[in-house]
């Protein structure tokens, strides 16, 4: 199954000419995630590849405007659209009072489902396939962290020793490639006989506003891409610190040392026209450092 | 004076990737004020030639989403740009609630003045050399029109007869000019033996979403501009009636009938990706209309 990150705002604290404020979609298969959704979203959307009636589930980072202010018009949006599918918005604590808020904005009654859900730190919400999972980042407002972590895939079935095993293709194969033993002339052969070590699948992590935040690194670990605040460079990491986010710099250590394959530097401030400058300070540390920039897409591929 | 109007979000009810949804600014002078703000219209400014920081007040004509949603982003960026100045939202019946949700949405405190104002139909807004009035639309919620008049000029000065009656050119010229009286070798000249009939100042009216609106024509009357609803081609007359909406027909037959100078059409439906279908069908009724596009400018010239 496909699965592609589409950046749909890279940059923090107000929209640029450049760049629109935050905004990330996960599409996996004809499913949408939505992670924050800024001011202008839709209409980002409306640009990208993406629609946004294929939209289930937002998640919102923390209560910043730059990160949800685009929520109302969204909302509304789908509706003169004729959504009747209920829509899911998970965020930190204060998430139903908000939602509430905004669902509710001037004359606006939501005809469709609309279901607020707040979120702990450790939770984990379960989609077919693939699970959302949350830890607290390290920002100045309550703020969260999450994981797109897909389930387990079975280990690489061996034909040749099904095959020597007097297994024959066929039906018999398939069970075992789904984890059923099956008996071959009155032998029991087990999939442990014939498939490899589990596989894990694909993780994409969101970091959301933070500064270095040491947990981070172990919800991370392994992730095929991050996704990390990186609002200044490394010169202004005293202001970065004060406003409760990251350099270029901090994020690429936390991509190091959480050993990531790629990292994806975001929320950039609307003072760099152009990122280059905090891509080349992240590339130092970790090479596989991008800067990310509005209508981006990036495939997430299975490992072999 | 210069006195400018820029067509920020030109679309009806949604953005479309050709239009963004409402927003007009009209910049008189080095002052500017605008009309309805719809989502995004704070990334649509950065667009323009103006700037955000120049805008001390904020007219909305109704709390359907498209023409407001932009207020908490907007307010949210002049903050994090060190707004000091107060920043006047005037608008129909539920401004100072709305207002006040709003600018508390998330975690936000405003640190510069933000003031409420509710108005009523006929009220009227006085402003350093012109005034901005209102009446109530004929929409589907609580909704108001809009007109922007310049103050009455003096009359033209006639300089030959000012000379004929001894005055001198020079400073008694110019008192005659501000209306007052003058005395030459003991006889008195008054401002109107030497100046022409007053000359009326620029007028620009702003519909909003409205259907046909009888009080709109001599509301209008004699503007330089009308800027009209216009969000739909005849053949959807009835659904135009039905959402509180013109037809461009309709908006030119208003135009006519209020003798204005030049009609825009606006809140352009998003199944319009061309809009000349409108332009044609409202020039066959007033020659002199516009279908209004995302950062067109128009400058509303003085009349001789």
């Amino acid at each position: 199954m496909q699965l592609y990150i589409y950046f749909l705002g890279t940059g923090g604290s107000w929209p640029s000419v450049q760049r629109n404020v935050s905004a990330v979609a996960v599409k996996r298969g004809g499913e949408v995630i939505l992670f924050d959704c800024g001011e202008g979203t839709q209409r980002q959307i409306q640009r990208s590849q993406l629609s946004y009636m294929q939209i289930k589930s937002i998640f919102i980072t923390h209560y910043h405007g730059d990160h949800f202010l685009g929520l109302p018009g969204f909302i509304q949006t789908l509706q003169l659209n004729d959504r009747e599918e209920p829509l899911h918005i998970y965020g930190p604590k204060g998430t139903k009072r908000i939602v509430e808020t905004i669902i509710r904005l001037g004359y606006f009654r939501p005809s469709y489902e609309i279901h607020a859900h707040e979120l702990h730190p450790g939770d984990s919400i379960r989609f077919e396939g693939y699970c959302v999972r949350c830890i607290d980042a390290c920002h100045n407002v309550p703020s969260l962290a999450y994981s797109l972590e897909e389930d387990v895939r079975p280990g690489k079935f061996n034909k040749k020793r099904a095959l020597e095993l007097g297994v024959p293709e066929g039906r018999l194969f398939s069970q075992l490639q789904h984890g059923k033993e099956v008996e071959v002339n009155g032998t029991v052969v087990t999939p442990d006989m014939v498939l490899g070590p589990p596989r894990p699948g694909r993780k994409i992590t969101i970091s959301g506003d933070t500064k270095p935040c040491p947990q981070l690194v172990e919800f991370a670990r392994g992730s095929d891409v991050l996704i990390h605040d990186a609002t200044f460079e490394s010169s202004l990491e005293e202001k970065a610190r004060e406003y409760g986010h990251s350099t270029a710099r901090q994020a690429a250590e936390i991509a190091q040392k959480a050993e990531v394959g790629t990292l994806f530097l975001t929320h950039i401030s609307p003072r760099y026209r152009d990122a280059s400058v905090l891509e080349k300070e992240a590339q130092e540390i970790f090479p596989s450092s991008h800067a990310a920039s509005d209508f981006m897409e990036f495939e997430v591929k299975l490992k072999k």
